[in-house]
């Protein structure tokens, strides 16, 4: 059940709709040798954010793509989680069809998370689903949001609270992007990548220990390495579990719970990105899974000692000083689209490498919890 | 591969995603004890437009599924076309996250057309998928619409260019309904009913010939005959193609590449019922087959002939005074989706019965076929 691996990245192995996830530096200028053979037909719409077309990426992918013979269009979005509405969606997908698109033009996406979201999501729906490239310049798309498609949207209710399951035809990681990120983005995508380890691959958490600080300050090989085994590791739950059905793909939002409700508190495209977020969450998981009884202590203290070296915050007080109201986090939780019925779930951990999905937790200590903020 | 054969009703055989089609009268009092074992979750959000609240229907739906346990959260929208777009979808999603739903929660649509697609719609985006049911109450929906799993919305660029394919959990054909349906539903409905004899049944179609007019006059178990032969044949093609992929699912559109035409012409929500414009289209589509060399011309006289003397009009220039300007005509043809790179594909018949998928068709024959409108 494992993905293969190709020569330059791996597969995600979902019958007939398996894809091939290429990784390594200077895919952006290879892409139309990559992708023509995979395109249904040669046209596809790059759709891309203002901040990344600035950069160089959208001229090479482009140019990559017109070369290999590929007509494209280009349609730019603002940058930022305020695109991932509805609005901005319509918005899109009008652009989509005056375009002249049919059911064989490919969508490209190429950006950090919310491009993939909302450009996947409208693929998704677009003449009733269009093919579909990822091309994710963000760490943490690269390591997370492109692989397994989960494609969807924002609306006043919560995050991604709407959005269809829509796998692409490819992922296409070019780590070369990378060195155009704003540290405090890379550190953020970070906490997607020590959470594959921490709920998976005990020797892997082991490895980044020893690795993530020479890996975030720029070494492109540890780079590649990380991302391939993280993306691995994503690969092969959703191919054990694409529709989050059986509770195992429920395994990657260890944190999630908890940092979907700091961020909605903390206002989306507000102070607080995903993965800080998330980063958050995985230590409170790991202090509740400690506080009930199911993991030891060193284990949460471990993973909040890895990421404070890597100057990646675990403590919601030292992000905003007058912390966050539990009863607000309490009520943003009650709508995780995770709750079934009233009953908030929990991706809790044995230890490091080792996470598994609670029924129940008693409000008492889950308040415990919020409250604990040292 | 046709369909199995319920007590009342038939399957769409969809492997795991196979489903019941109920048809018979007094189907709305017995909607909970007919659902009530197929729901994940006692809990239901009927959605429904302001014409069918203001009838009995609603109460009659909603009080059987209370009678069996199951919760109901009603949500009214605006009746018409004009409610099969993005605003209205994204209010509609909001409203039924405002009501607390959780994945387990069943969206039932109750209306025609239009509700099905918005509401269905709205099914396969809301968590990334609800289960869903739908309730068709116009004989178009009964027939067409509400069994196959398309929904969808409008934008401006045309009809259903945005959408999803979600098949319901089951369909809940009540044939009491149809009394309370204005006389031109009625016979714009049909046109979708004459349709399955046209591409797939001849002895279906001479039935029709003979029986049409006492169906539609009120005969009751003409029209569970009638609703059930149409739903068999629909479901088979659904079942053999259910992406239209193969070719097989396009024949259901015999009528329509014209029919859409007519209708975007006349503008939505406008003089055209969708079922009018598709006996138009039918009509055209059967001329060009002559023309064409494909098809004795008595077929199409004996459908144009069928149709007339059921009330239901044929030509163009009968339902509008200035015609329809055959450019125009061409320009929305473009713009259908099943238009691949500029090539329109026409459904076109052998002979009545036996409907084929055309690639090309040369420009000037089109034109006459437009143009002819006595």
């Amino acid at each position: 059940m494992s993905p293969e691996r190709l020569p330059e990245g791996l597969e995600v192995a979902l019958g007939d709709r398996a894809y091939p996830i290429h990784i390594g530096g200077g895919l952006l200028d290879r892409a139309g040798e990559i992708l023509g053979p995979l395109l249904p037909a040669p046209r596809a719409v790059l759709v891309t954010d203002s901040h990344v077309a600035a950069t160089a990426h959208a001229d090479r992918l482009e140019g990559s793509l017109r070369t290999a013979g590929i007509a494209v269009q280009r349609i730019v979005v603002p940058p930022g989680e305020g695109s991932k509405s509805f609005e901005r969606l319509s918005w899109l997908v009008e652009r989509i069809l005056v375009g002249g698109v049919d059911r064989k033009t490919a969508l490209v996406a190429l950006g950090g998370g919310v491009i993939g979201d909302l450009a996947g999501f409208a693929a998704a729906i677009t003449l009733r689903g269009l093919p579909f490239v990822q091309v994710p310049t963000s760490l943490l798309a690269q390591v997370d949001s492109s692989v397994g498609g989960k494609t969807g949207i924002n609306t006043p209710q919560g995050k991604n609270l709407v959005g269809a399951f829509h796998q692409p035809l490819a992922v296409l990681i070019d780590v070369d992007t990378l060195n155009d990120l704003p540290e405090r983005e890379l550190r953020a995508g970070y906490a997607e990548i020590i959470k594959h380890g921490a709920i998976a691959d005990a020797a892997y958490f082991a490895w980044l220990e020893r690795h993530a600080a020479a890996m975030l300050a720029g070494d492109q090989a540890l780079r590649v390495e990380a991302i391939r085994r993280s993306v691995e590791i994503k690969a092969a739950v959703v191919a054990r579990d694409e529709r989050e059905t059986s509770g195992e793909r429920a395994l990657l939002n260890f944190g999630h719970t908890f940092g979907h409700a700091y961020e909605a508190v903390a206002g989306y495209g507000g102070g607080l990105l995903h993965g800080e977020a998330v980063a958050i969450g995985m230590v409170k998981a790991a202090r509740l899974s400690t506080r009930l009884g199911h993991a030891p202590a060193e284990a949460a203290e471990r993973l909040e000692a890895h990421l404070e070296a890597l100057g990646i915050a675990t403590s919601p007080r030292r992000i905003r000083n007058e912390g966050f109201a539990v009863d607000a986090l309490l009520a943003a939780m009650g709508r995780d689209k995770k709750a079934e019925a009233g009953t908030v779930r929990f991706v809790l951990w044995r230890q490091v490498g080792e996470a598994f999905l609670t029924a129940r937790v008693d409000p008492a200590t889950l308040d415990a919890v919020l409250q604990d903020d040292h």
